[in-house]
């Protein structure tokens, strides 16, 4: 937290046009000036100081530390390495979540950008062996700082023991990716500030109107406000797959294997020529329906 | 077949200067005359009414029984389906070229439009498991008349005996092609008229100006001459697969496990998320030479 | 505990020759007769009573509730369903394990003799998704109370943040069963007087002088008596395969792909003709070390 | 061709008390002495000089150049080298037979024998794409002059137009393992004094008397006489895989997948653990029947 007094090095300033209100840590803006202390600054230069900067809560947001919907409109249709390159300026305490499969080309951009990053991907316990393989590959081949979260162990086995290990089939497959995916997610995410996603608006109709970045309202406790970064919403399945081809990135070796879109091993399976990618998941289910908790929050947006 | 006194209209004439003798159906030639019933006109004209008016040899091919070029703008740009009722109107002696692939379409359209047609495929002899059992599931699906050819044990002991099973990748697919699938086809088109196949113009870069109906040039002798049917011409990969989808068309098992255009197995594999289909088909060499010899048309063309 | 002075219904008597020794709980043996408080009777009697008669922690070893060696020498070379009666006789807190392989033959077996009987498996995290789909089959078919025992995600990530997902092929199998599969069975043992196994001395070098029935002394603790059966221990793998052909046994699909000892998806794998089965298991290390843990007792014997 | 007036050291000579009956190039027999040439021997003398000193036809039969009888005896529990040496020895023109699966170690053996040694293998045209990568495997791997034989296209077609591709399945395999390998073999063994097969006694009730060498009735004609060693006839599975192992010698990777005996592709099926190999053939037909065609005569020995 900047404190009245702190020497200017601690800031990073950058040239917007935002106009901060930052009372609560001794920052005035008045007029188109920022006090900040004893400083006082032209109003056209923001800044980023990761967490601190942050609001506390949601209950603060009207007053967020950098302006949302600005980043918002700066980002549209900006290529995946300026979004990444951005949500890498604005939060410190961010990290890459990577499921396994073609999103694999965030990983290879953020560990250029940021070697050592912090990567995370899912273990529901139910991956391809093929998914495995492929993280490995993935943790190995570049400069990253891999997390595999696991669930937690009471909540699977009481849903096995009353269920057994199909149960998504006949009650869909929310239960499951809840306690496989959702919640040790959550419990990743309630630790930083900001996490960045492969989500793209043509995988799914779910998807059209996901935006570069966002407030993660999913995620976002009254304890811990998230931001959500999108940095391939508006590139399409063939530009992620030119760019593993251009850069000779690992890829998942199902996608030799007519998958596509990979997810867990019963609930994915490989799809058709001409076949929208989503219909190899969650296949007995209503494609309006198909996330997986991850991005629910993309489920209610339409309406 | 016209009858003496059959009224103009029911004839198609082109100006090409082939001498006709048609004496079975009452049309006389004499000299560069040809009478159909009462009428005299000059032998410069022609047409096609089916077998009996094909021209009997190459040399006779100045002279054409019915007007190619009238026939590719009647059917430019016509559905499948159109192409194929036009195809079976002109020949009798003609059948359905079926690769064991997503051509089975054309079996599913033909077999309507004609039942008891003649079907064939080339069975090279390496084909995938899961092709052969998909050949015989059409076989039984449909009423057809459906052959398997297989190449000649001379050719074939003679090739394996110098360069071994593998050959292909050292000296390109030509040779191969040549013995498992060029002969055996050969054999066959020397008896047939016409027959159709289920090539497209998105299928690969030799296909892009392919006509839904030419000469055969590649297999027309001196003895017979052949035209060739390709209904599916403009038709992309997507309105293939919604008229398998559409119409419950049986498929080979091998799209549900990436594979989109397939041959042999040791020269097929599956493909990468939008990769072109014809990269699954002789990796190893140069897209533009990607024709096995049943279309080696295709690659003259361009020039 | 029995008490001297307790009803006799609380006794089940049994027709068998042993000799109890029960001075601790007021249960004395005079040459042939038993007392038990003011009661006596025929030493040809004995009973079991689950749990109240196990000794109560190891420190009471030196007089168990039921003599091991006099049920080792009665149960040595019985057939498998005699000893899985035997051990539901002498224990009702006990629980049959799973590994998802050929070991089924013991849910058949003990299913009829105890419908509801418990069962558990260890669902490492890794296993193969053929395996998931034979548990959950064997779970459909049988009378049983099947749980399916997850590891701890704090250990599992630790590990895996440190060494990968195949840490086993660098540092041997043995940390990563720890927590995959000793962790969870420990868990799961700590409330059981005993548990019946499939292991098989044909199995392993390791295992060529195992038992019928023992103390288990891996997971036996200061608070915890644990037995352990193996009714199978002197069946062949052929005997097995027998049964399962005959009872009509459901069995693992990759038993039909090469596999015969199934463990966890990296680390088993088809082996060749005429192969011992364990030489697809940790195929890197020596079979002398081949024990996963959950028999880790079988390594220390031969010395 | 001998010739009279050969020297001796061109013939060599066992102890056998056959009488030979070689006029046509001047070896007369008389009573119990062999006269070549000016020389006289004891009949009991008996001798190969390759194809020229094999019966020219059955008629002839009752005279053998070699006694088979002797040389059965001498054969008797020799190990497969001894035999093959043997084979080798007696016959010049002669090959091996190679299935493309464990018979590959009577190539590696034989190669080593006689480097350049004919080896033939029968291409059915529906073998496993595994047993083609492996047959090339073998070819490159070793001195031999490899052969593939296929089958006649005219068969082929007719059998596939009037019944299919998987006419086995209701009409037994005969008809098919009679186009595609029993034509074929014929063909090439009508050119050959000897072949010798990897067929062994525990690989099917059909073979249980099984013989070392032994005049082949299936395929010899009345112009050509055919014998037939059987190096592997008294080795058991064990010991052909144990030769592999320690010899290092390729094997098809379908022996990974739980293959044993392996045979054309849509009737050869992995084998679940203790079956007996030749389940996994023709499996849908009478054990007692399960011969190709190949070893046909072993089909009426028994009675």
């Amino acid at each position: 937290m900047p404190q009245i007094g702190d020497s200017l090095p601690m800031l990073r300033f950058h040239q917007t046009p935002s106009v901060l209100c930052l009372k609560s840590v001794g920052i005035i803006c008045e007029g188109k000036k920022i006090r900040f202390g004893e400083f006082e600054f032209a109003s056209s230069l923001y800044f980023s100081y990761s967490r601190s900067f942050k609001p506390k809560s949601l209950d603060d947001m009207s007053n967020p530390l950098f302006d949302l919907e600005t980043l918002k409109a700066e980002l549209a249709g900006q290529n995946p390495r300026a979004i990444l390159k951005a949500a890498l300026e604005y939060f410190h305490n961010l990290a890459v979540s990577f499921s396994g499969a073609e999103d694999v080309v965030l990983v290879d951009m953020a560990s250029r950008l940021k070697p050592g990053i912090s990567v995370f991907c899912l273990d529901t316990g139910r991956l391809h062996p093929e998914t495995y393989r492929f993280i490995e590959k993935v943790r190995e081949r570049y400069d990253i700082n891999l997390e595999v979260l696991n669930p937690a162990y009471q909540e699977l086995e009481s849903l096995v023991k009353e269920k057994g290990l199909f149960s998504f089939h006949g009650d869909g497959h929310t239960e499951c990716c809840g306690i496989r995916k959702v919640g040790p997610l959550r419990r990743r995410l309630a630790t930083l500030d900001a996490w960045i996603t492969g989500q793209r608006r043509d995988q799914n109709p779910t998807r059209l109107e996901l935006d570069e970045v966002g407030l993660d309202s999913a995620f976002s406790t009254p304890e811990n406000v998230l931001y959500k970064f999108n940095p391939l919403a508006k590139w399409t399945s063939a530009q992620v797959w030119d760019y593993i081809e251009a850069y000779d990135v690992p890829y998942n070796e199902l996608h030799r294997k007519g998958f596509v879109s990979i997810g867990c091993e019963p609930c994915t399976r490989p799809i058709l020529p001409n076949q929208h990618e989503r219909s190899g998941r969650w296949w007995w289910e209503d494609a309006a329906k198909k996330e997986c908790g991850l991005h629910a929050g993309n489920l209610h947006k339409g309406k």
